[in-house]
């Protein structure tokens, strides 16, 4: 291989190691690693693209933060030249499940995969070029396949390797049934490689098996195996599970700037960090000195995540949709965060007053152009609202809250 | 059920208890033995034929002794009126191991497939009526099968289910390997019973998993579940090993007389009972006597072997056949088998005799028509040759051994 590197002219190498390293960036596993470099680099020498295959359940379509893991990696793939190809896994959509045990899995119609893909397309648009990927499904040739393509599909692989995989071993070991069908998932999967000749195939953590039996099968066909890219997988708002559906723990792509903003402050503190790495599009210094602030304490969690929450609401919406779900969360879901200790004072004044008035009279501020700026910045609140009007009368009632900046607080009492 | 009986006359109840203890007679399991009561009790009721299902590999048209045991038990169903299903595994023939790893089972092609399957109808012929059998090629349905028929077959089974089968455990646990697509050969037998709505289907013992999967994909199917018969299976010549073609170790139906006959005395003593029982046509009473006398002692094994040599050849030849063979044996193989104290006589008479006078002359019968009679009844051999000549002219040399009956010998000097 040697060989085929020197055809390459200096800059191609760079080239080259450029995108390996993106590539390789944030990964949980490359495999392998030097194959990736070669594909990497006769794609630049005969200028030919990579096929970057992602499959996709077709019962899904909501796609969540968890999935943009992988999506922005394709990002990366695209922005870079190569082709995306989604799956959407339609064959075995159709089917569902023949045993009738999983309620989950049920039989889709055509007209359901249909829409889902679309709900995928759109919802990729956000993150993707859509108009560059190119988009199958698999029943195309999968269910051109008959019981002597089967066949020769299953010789390629034993069974104590399908056992491997881990759910399997775990449920046979402890008596719990494997129905013999579900062997063909990953087998068909797999299959989708070799029939679209893919370069490189992402998947979770939780995919390893199954996204590798695409290189297996491929080799089993005389095709060039492809390279496995395993992505971590996302935690959940719940900081437990992977982020999913079925867990309700996730944030929806398409989801308004309020919720989204507001699931993002839900996230538990310890992973800040990894929802910075994984799914905004910061850049790595950005998320070294946010990771830095976090872990030397200069840096409050609650600020980093009313950025992550702010990054987030801008990167699927816009600028103007972040700073107002930031304004939101904090007018509406910081309530109740009062500290307990607001020291009470008594007002002898009117009854309505002017807020810049009102703000110098109880030395909050220091002169009424000094409260105009206060509240332009936003920083002046009325029982936890924000005050954006530098005018407005201010009827005095009995508990009134004003907050100036972060930790000033005043209670009244008349 | 019992208002199911109910129906039945009084005659034809006794009929079903007929028919009932025919069939399982002799065999190792009837799975299960009541439900086969009620299968031959609608038969009766309805006027219907029961469908007896033979499952065939096309790769082995070499019938032997060893298959005999099934077609026997074949021909008994088929002598009370039911239909006999024989099916040509052809689709497994046609793929043959995908794996290339088994030169045993090669890709057959079509015209070889056609020609073994000939090849097994003209060898059952010599128990079966073959007009009256129904005869199938498994390639007509398996081969219409695509991926979604073969998952939704699949889902019928767990994969803990399949490991039970005895080769399967053992090569998993011994960390041989199981290619996933031998899964599907026990999987394919059983999908033939359903296609062919077999009421009863006959294997060996070793047969015992794929048989009753038909059995279970019957059910899975919707459809009225097979019985299972299992029989026994035949050691072959060497007492230990399955009869079978690779171990050599067979008697072929198409064998010549000869050879049948003498492969036959070749089997272990404590094999005579199960080949009579197992693959002769003699009755029950015949069988039992056999038995006894061999058992009390009052049969010498060697005539025992020698009627099951006869009795064999006249069931695959002739009568006729059985004869000759036990002449030809007695008169070459029997050679070398004669005892070591055989007196010596010295003969003085002419150098040429009459073999009445000789045996009158040596006192070995005590008249000429004595002699005659024991002549006739094969019981005198010169040099180990039967005598059927009573006016044969006998030429006196050296050592020439005279044989009466099976204890009196003479060797004679000049």
């Amino acid at each position: 291989m040697s060989d085929f590197f020197e055809q390459l002219t200096s800059e191609q190498r760079i080239e080259v190691e450029r995108q390996l390293a993106i590539y390789s960036n944030g990964v949980s596993e490359v495999i392998p690693l030097n194959e990736l470099k070669i594909k990497v680099a006769k794609s630049i020498l005969k200028e030919k693209p990579l096929k970057i295959k992602l499959g996709l359940d077709p019962s899904a379509p909501d796609v969540h933060l968890g999935h943009t893991v992988v999506l922005n990696k394709l990002k990366q793939f695209q922005e870079n030249g190569h082709v995306i190809q989604l799956i959407i896994g339609d064959f075995t959509g159709k089917i569902g499940d023949p045993t009738g045990k999983s309620v989950a899995r049920k039989q889709l119609t055509n007209e359901e995969v249909q829409h889902n893909a679309k709900t995928y397309f759109e919802q990729f648009s956000k993150v993707l070029d859509m108009d560059k990927v190119e988009l199958y499904y698999n029943s195309k040739w999968l269910s051109e396949l008959n019981l002597e393509d089967v066949i020769n599909l299953s010789a390629s692989i034993t069974v104590a390797r399908l056992l491997e995989r881990n759910d399997f071993s775990e449920r046979l070991s402890t008596g719990k049934p494997i129905s013999l069908h579900e062997f063909f998932y990953p087998l068909m999967q797999g299959y989708d490689s070799v029939m679209l000749e893919s370069d490189v195939e992402l998947g979770g953590t939780d995919q390893h098996f199954n996204v590798l039996m695409g290189r297996h099968l491929q080799e089993h066909y005389g095709k060039e195996k492809q390279i496995v890219i395993m992505l971590p997988l996302l935690e959940g708002l719940d900081g437990v599970d992977k982020m999913s559906k079925s867990k309700n723990n996730y944030i929806g792509v398409d989801e308004e700037p309020n919720q989204m903003y507001g699931k993002t402050m839900s996230i538990p503190d310890e992973l800040i960090t990894k929802y910075f790495n994984l799914i905004t599009d910061l850049s790595v210094e950005e998320k070294n000195k946010i990771s830095e602030g976090l872990s030397e304490g200069t840096l409050h969690p609650r600020d980093a995540k009313m950025l992550l929450g702010k990054t987030i609401v801008r990167m699927y919406h816009s600028e103007e949709a972040a700073r107002k779900a930031e304004e939101h969360f904090t007018t509406v879901f910081q309530k109740g965060s009062l500290p307990d200790d607001i020291p009470v004072v008594e007002w002898k004044g009117d009854s309505e007053v002017g807020i810049l008035d009102l703000l110098v009279e109880l030395n909050l501020q220091s002169s009424k152009s000094e409260a105009r700026r206060m509240i332009q910045n936003g920083g002046v609140r009325l029982n936890e609202e924000k005050v954006s009007d530098v005018n407005v009368l201010v009827t005095i009632i009995d508990g009134l809250i004003l907050q100036v900046g972060k930790r000033k607080f005043v209670k009244l009492t008349k």
